[in-house]
């Protein structure tokens, strides 16, 4: 029998950030598609929409109107998740029946008052209007006592349940640390107790050294290919330093985050010249009063498309029963990420 | 202020046999939704089809062709994600690059010789064959010493990745437990050293006592909708009897799973009057030689329909990044598909 072989043989990967396996099946990416096509986004929108309800001027639904604002502008969703007024209580019956009550803040922030931009097409200095709102946000939410983490995120495309194509993301602010973020922080603090450095310090200098995965750096951001990613393109972006949050990032790193999301998306809307779809958002840590130490910022890209404009990975059946599955190895993605051009195929006339 | 109230107030409810948080958010069903359509399936198939790769007599992809069959068959998945023939290994830097080498065995199941029925539209003693194979696959795979675990389950609809419509379900089985029947072992077993009874019995009771959840009875089966469900209509079909897998089964309960199927799915289609899609699946013990009375057999199903036939929620943005979250209360779920008719709209002749 040949040695095993990553390239080749399935295999499971694990996810030192969060505890999880995921399964790889690179030998399966041969298998035909007969399978749902998703529609290609009708990509011709006006400058101004006057029935936006993120466009600046224009009513919302809950009747409330946006300022004529220039760059970036933040609200409280109209129809949040989330809601600060909860009374506390819950229920536990053996265990078994186990609720608690959950307080919080949903915001929307439009990237910008251009109704036909998506982040791929703003300049480095209008993404990073971006972060710095993302900077004060984090501070404003994390400063009060009822909110412990502050979750910031894009949907973009309607693949991905977004319902509005005007650039825009989200912020939901909560009481109690979520899932994923509460995995993600044991599983830097075991690395941290162990090794007195970050969990994502020491990956990334394997990543750097090997080059694999890496899909483009800058001086203070690396953007790649994680060894354990689920969706065909996902990726992640570390900063070099390890900050805990985005609040401690200098102006330099703050624009160096705004030039790798700018790259990055670039790349993403370059691989099938569309707008590439997903769902991305930043892991900080938790605002409850402590330091985190162990905690380093990054910036998750979910993507879900997997062979083109029309073809995305489902997650179903073995997947939401079992684990999480991949057709095609990290590498290659990587591979693929990293041959594309960084000017926009829209610029570039294609 | 007044007190809490969950079908009102945010809040978070525990997943007893999973371990994870879903966040409920009942006030929200009241937002608009101007996101994805999804396509109404196009629900008129021969009950024959000449191209269809399942269909008997036909070729499949990989040259082999299907036997006459005449209720259920079974065969290799001929792009399946594992394969037997794994050399072992696997790799490990620092814990932060670590693989392990994955085999296994996938297989397809027909229910049906007719490319034009669903398992609501069959009839009991047919659904009865197909859980008749699902317990002979169960107990072949399961005997083999590199064979750990046996995930058998359904993706029905283009929405949820099946790529065809020939009603099929399918079974991946292979070395190593995969996380989500890893955990859900976990936290019965737990229970089941505390208690000496299994999760899903004291579980069940509380159910049966309350009459909130149940979407329907029979001898030997319950079906509900989970106090912690994630997907709008989730439901889980749980045996009354506390046994570890569907080869414990008697004659009469394997009718039972039969007719629990068929009612729930004849419901499920009956909501917004089309074939419904889903994701289902059994959780059962590993077959990794140990007794585990701590286990309960039960069959989740994962559908992704909220509001109507062409209207999802998506999973996305907070719930990839924080919890799973969901817009209506189990209560609200299970009181209308408790409400709806238990003979298929099409025979109904609506
Ligand atoms: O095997 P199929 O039906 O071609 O594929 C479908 O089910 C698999 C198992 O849930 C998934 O991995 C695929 O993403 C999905 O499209
Ligand atoms: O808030 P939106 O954009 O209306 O809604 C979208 O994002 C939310 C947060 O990820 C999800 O809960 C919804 O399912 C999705 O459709």
């Amino acid at each position: 029998m040949p040695s095993f072989d990553s390239t080749e043989h399935p295999h499971r990967r694990f996810n030192a950030l969060s505890g999880e396996w995921v399964l790889v099946s690179p030998h399966r990416s041969k298998r035909p598609w007969q399978g749902q096509q998703e529609e290609t986004e009708q990509d011709q929108r006006p400058a101004y929409d006057p029935t936006c309800y993120l466009c600046p001027g224009n009513a919302r639904v809950g009747g409330e109107v946006n300022p004529k604002y220039e760059s970036t502008y933040v609200f409280n969703n109209d129809f949040g998740a989330l809601t600060a007024d909860v009374p506390t209580g819950g229920v536990n019956e053996g265990g078994l029946l186990r609720a608690e009550a959950e307080s919080g803040i949903c915001r929307v922030i439009c990237f910008s008052p251009r109704h036909d931009l998506t982040l791929p097409q703003m300049t480095v200095p209008a993404i990073r209007k971006v972060v710095d709102l993302w900077v004060e946000e984090f501070q404003t939410l994390g400063a009060r006592p009822d909110i412990n983490y502050v979750q910031i995120f894009e949907n973009k495309g309607p693949m991905m349940g977004c319902s509005n194509p005007h650039p825009h993301g989200q912020i939901w602010a909560q009481r109690t640390v979520p899932g994923e973020p509460a995995q993600e922080g044991v599983q830097q603090l075991a690395y941290f107790q162990e090794h007195g450095r970050t969990l994502l310090s020491d990956y990334l200098k394997i990543e750097l050294e090997k080059q694999e995965r890496v899909v483009l750096e800058n001086e203070h951001f690396v953007v790649l290919v994680p060894y354990w990613a689920v969706w065909p393109y996902e990726t992640l972006i570390v900063s070099r330093r390890a900050v805990q949050d985005i609040t401690q990032l200098t102006p330099e790193e703050r624009d160096a985050l705004a030039d790798a999301v700018r790259r990055l998306t670039i790349r993403y809307d370059n691989l099938f010249n569309i707008s590439f779809p997903y769902s991305a958002g930043l892991h900080q840590r938790p605002t409850d009063g402590q330091e985190h130490p162990e905690w380093h910022l990054h910036m998750h890209f979910y993507p879900p498309l997997l062979r083109s404009a029309t073809v995305r990975k489902f997650m179903v059946g073995y997947e939401m029963l079992g684990d999480p599955q991949r057709d095609v190895t990290p590498e290659f993605s990587a591979g693929r990420l990293r041959e594309l051009s960084e000017v926009h195929y829209k610029e570039a006339g294609n």
